[in-house]
């Protein structure tokens, strides 16, 4: 047992003051885990781009003080009350969402959506109490996500920690905790495509490759890329993609370019920028008959989903998911096997790497739009 | 063999000369089938709102003088070249879509919208010959959804045949033609609700009663129905309905209603108005996680769906589907086997019967919204 169990831990964690301002890295100090919840020791994190819009805060009621991160892996320091799942030296990914087992959601096989744990950027406290775990000098800095992994140690519920194999590289697979299992997970469990079928993916971030991973890993023969910007489709060419779109390019809507390209559109379709345009061309450019598209990028709140309901009528298929449909604790444990196996490749998505005490620097590679994944080592 | 095999048939037909106006009983010539093509004697057909929605023939493109009615009953009199799969004797339902069994539709498992065979109801004539084979002193007399069924003897596409069990009574099974096939497969083949679950059904006419039929027959435990006449409520219980909501009884839109009565929505839903209010209603009445909504009803071609897309995102889906998704030849006989097993039950939905002389006492009786089935019955 580690000799900080029970106490606080004085450590290293990157604090965002207010909406858009570099990240200081402060000493904070955190408290031990209460009931239900694990004291965390994280090693690797990555950037997201959630981080970015909570950082951003842009028309958000805003959370500040706040420890931002939800992308990473760590092993456990301590185990609150009632924890058996869980003890110190286990290996695990934190996620934005939870599974508490036990609500209609987690009971449902066809749901992630936990009614307890389910993703609420707004909230900065720990759901047992209403407090924050973190700490300067007695003042609160809220939590993130639940997960506020831009921390050396952070404390998150128990229901939003996924057990995974301890061979696992910690540093490679820390990015299953977000992204890319969002963009696989809505190929493989939802889209479903079969071998030899056909695959759009619109939006070619680390999101919408991982969606092209899992088209590729599924066997489809086309993997259409669809992206604003044509500098993506080289890279996108290792993630399976086999051609590229720019709407750009283009005076008709994309969906008739790929209802041209493939004989009346194609098989599955996969969206990830959560543009609305790019939402309804994602759908109309599935076939008649059997096509499935799915939605996976968030829209802005007031966007309106519109087209022809008969669309629709001649049987095509429109579904949403939320963390490629996983369930963080029953499923992921899988998804690190899956990459163990060789079934898929991570590495691919990791394009720059940064020590934790220049984490500003990732923040500003995704501004830039370079790359794919930061990863932020915490140990250097 | 029959004498009349090759010749052509003298028979009675009732004639719509003009969009509006009466049907009247005419004797007409039926040619002789072409390759692929089959002539059947009619026993008994019944009216369906599309053939009702064809002869006002409100602001389409007016075919004229033309036979409707497609939801029928009969026995193939005799065979064109080229049809190997039935003979003059078999028991028959016509459908207004077709299976080749040669396209990609026909040939994936997702689809039965034939790219050969699709529904036109534009088209008055065969396929094969571009020529009408109904005609009164030379003069064409246009078909309908390639079935014409209001005619003591129609020819047919081989491709919209269901070759049936000869021990099925005709003068019950014919409704499985059209409208009962469409609402009960909605239910069973696409929005496949489990054991216990709750569905949703829009409209309580013959297509809604036959969702509602598919739910009780999948052993749903709460099936609601939802109709702005709430006369319709008495006669539903027999379909399985177990609570009714009237939109007009409440000043909030009738998702939020349902959500309210099931804990946060339906597990399924089926829309089978046409109404675009209501397809909106029906997708955002499923509940998040794992809610599914089918469009059955036809909307008016500007209907726009519009949405939420956050809708999407928690994990509900939205689907279409036509003819319920049965593959006519391939699957229709194995429905009619299901009645024979007394799996789903059809006495029901037939409510009144006329003699083929006063077909249109069943218009009547369909637009003033009486009943369900007027069941016509060509020999007396």
């Amino acid at each position: 047992m580690s000799s900080t169990v029970g106490q606080v831990i004085k450590c290293k964690a990157a604090v965002a003051w207010e909406a858009g301002k570099p990240l200081v890295i402060e000493e904070v100090e955190v408290a031990p885990p209460q009931a239900m919840e694990v004291r965390v020791k994280i090693l690797f994190t990555s950037l997201c781009h959630t981080d970015v819009y909570f950082w951003e805060a842009k028309g958000q009621t805003p959370v500040f003080p706040r420890i931002l991160g939800h992308e990473a892996a760590g092993i456990v320091e301590s185990v609150g009350e009632g924890v058996t799942d869980l003890q110190p030296g286990d290996h695990v990914l934190p996620v934005f969402t939870g599974e508490c087992k036990e609500c209609d959601h987690c009971k449902s096989e066809e749901s992630n959506m936990c009614s307890l744990l389910r993703i609420d950027p707004d909230r900065g406290v720990m759901i047992g109490d209403g407090k924050a775990r973190f700490s300067i000098n007695g003042k609160p800095i809220y939590h993130f996500l639940g997960t506020s992994t831009f921390s050396e140690y952070t404390v998150v519920h128990v229901g939003c920690l996924a057990k995974i194999n301890p061979l696992a590289p910690l540093e490679t697979v820390c990015v299953l905790s977000c992204g890319i299992s969002t963009g696989f997970g809505a190929t493989v469990n939802v889209a479903k495509p079969k071998k030899g079928s056909s695959v759009a993916v619109f939006g070619l971030g680390a999101v919408g490759l991982a969606a092209a991973e899992g088209a590729r890993v599924s066997g489809a023969s086309r993997i259409i890329g669809v992206d604003l910007n044509s500098d993506r489709f080289e890279q996108a060419k290792k993630f399976g993609v086999t051609e590229f779109v720019n709407p750009k390019d283009y005076d008709r809507p994309v969906q008739e370019v790929i209802a041209e390209m493939t004989g009346g559109g194609v098989d599955r379709s996969v969206e990830c920028t959560g543009n609305i345009n790019a939402m309804i061309s994602a759908f109309e450019c599935v076939h008649d008959g059997w096509g499935v598209a799915v939605l996976v990028g968030v829209p802005h709140k007031d966007d309106v989903f519109k087209t022809s309901p008969v669309n629709f009528l001649c049987e095509r298929t429109l579904k949403g998911t939320f963390y490629g449909n996983y369930k963080p604790r029953s499923d992921i444990p899988g998804v690190v096997e899956k990459y163990m196996n060789k079934e898929m490749e991570l590495e691919k998505f990791i394009t720059h790497e940064v020590p934790f005490s220049e984490i500003n620097k990732a923040f500003d590679l995704m501004l830039r739009g370079e790359g794919l994944r930061c990863l932020i080592r915490m140990e250097h």
